[in-house]
């Protein structure tokens, strides 16, 4: 997956090894998995040549970090010109996130 | 690596098969490879649940993608409170970028 990260998330990161992410739409910081306890321990951190980008190798749980319930949020693959679900359902979001 | 796409990049890559950016920075359209060769030839494409982003898998001409010799960006990792090279120059830049 990706997300968007300001100062104060990676500092959270780091401190509890947990992946934090800054939401701008939602304007707050986020703990992935704070709902669905699908946290995100991060095992490695790479940071990028221009030092604006981080590649986090993380034990994801819960089974997947998508909130549609795939592992990856990447689970669409370009066929000719259109996408392709290539993945399984690794959960059942409605079962996850509990609205109300 | 991790580069920012418009339409119009997009567009290009598809018809080309090499992957375009749009340089912010620059305020132009940017082919990969077009000043070192080492362009990026699309092998598979994924598109994230709220399809704002993209994920190519590329054949990676020339040894590297990093505009600093390394075939990734992510070449630093964390170790302790630093960030440590952890990978082997793939070219030398001075040699793939000419200025001037």
């Amino acid at each position: 997956m990706v997300g968007y990260m300001n100062r104060e998330a990676w500092e959270k990161t780091k401190k509890t090894g947990k992946v934090h992410y800054y939401s701008r739409s939602r304007g707050r910081l986020w703990l992935k998995g704070e709902e669905s306890g699908h946290f995100q321990e991060v095992k490695q951190a790479f940071i990028d040549c221009d030092h604006d980008t981080l590649l986090l190798q993380v034990k994801q749980l819960g089974g997947g970090a998508c909130h549609l319930g795939y592992r990856s949020c990447f689970f669409r693959k370009k066929k000719g010109s259109n996408w392709k679900v290539v993945a399984k359902r690794a959960f059942k979001p409605e079962e996850v996130y509990k609205k109300g």
